[in-house]
């Protein structure tokens, strides 16, 4: 089992068949996850296509993450928490400027990635809508959203298999909001 | 007034400051939008940003579209209509074969967007999640998506204001469920 320290990232590839495990190991935390083809970076994770091929914005078991060319990327085998959507961005540090009116430095996911994604030739402009893992977002009738704190719980995890190679990055996020005020480690463990 | 018929797309730039009006000339049509930073198309419209930044789902008058960068590119000034959002990704030749179950070839946003930005070296994996204009996709408490008939009438139109200069992909829509089973044009204008 690999541990992300809190407010931080990782990038790792994974093969065909095989699966990933994602942790909250202390509970209420979130972990920004984004997919790429390791075969054609050029494919990747696509929020839209997954929202419209599962015809459904919350993701659980069963599901499947596709990419822009339509193609499944992973499937979602078990799921012991039961939320995660794509529907807000990877926090970044202008995140912080706008929606926290927050001024300097503050870790962000989005840096977390895209550092992370650097040895794989991945650039900051191509991180696309990461899936929220654990995330807590609600929405009413009228499609406004806030952030509540995860409902999971420690231990929960969500276990899925890759149904093409992959490069993966995860973080743990590194947004108050997102996780209760509190910054905490995922861990991750990937399994033949 | 510019005519998109009905199953095509189009694409143009427009400048900063300057104002983009999209038609429903007869009701009950889709239009799908893609945006680019004419001076640097790596910067693109970002249906996560937009949903974060918004704090909405759906997205109407005062609210803004925002880049992948963090950045404002347009701000709706007037929506007659007022459902639109960024839930299904453009209808593409894999939407008929997997969510229609069609065979053979049919029209598609995805194809008349970038067969049309083409032009603009702009090529069919750089193209984002569409803002989906007059779209009528309904979600339940559980998060479940379906697509009902749009709710706008003939004339309906939505004003934008152009906050940086754009390159901008415009479609009328190809889809059956999208559009009430019809096929029909979107009118669209650029005002100084």
């Amino acid at each position: 089992m690999h541990e992300i320290n809190k407010q931080s990232g990782t990038a790792f590839k994974i093969k065909k068949g095989q699966k990933l495990k994602v942790v909250d190991p202390e509970g209420e935390q979130v972990s920004d996850m984004v997919l790429f083809n390791a075969k054609d970076r050029r494919e990747k994770l696509s929020s839209g296509k997954t929202m419209d091929f599962e015809e459904s914005i919350l993701l659980t078991t069963k599901n499947f993450l596709w990419s822009n060319r339509s193609q499944k990327m992973l499937e979602i085998l078990e799921d012991t928490n039961g939320r995660n959507d794509f529907l807000l961005a990877p926090c970044s540090p202008e995140t912080f400027e706008i929606m926290y009116n927050y001024d300097g430095y503050h870790p962000s996911c989005f840096e977390n990635l895209y550092t992370s994604l650097e040895p794989f030739n991945i650039q900051p402009d191509d991180i696309p809508n990461a899936f929220n893992i654990f995330m807590n977002v609600q929405f009413d009738e009228k499609g406004k959203l806030s952030v509540d704190p995860p409902l999971s719980k420690a231990g929960d995890y969500v276990l899925f298999e890759a149904k093409m190679d992959l490069i993966i990055g995860l973080t743990a996020c590194s947004a108050e909001d997102s996780n209760n005020g509190t910054f905490k480690p995922i861990h991750y463990e990937v399994l033949d």
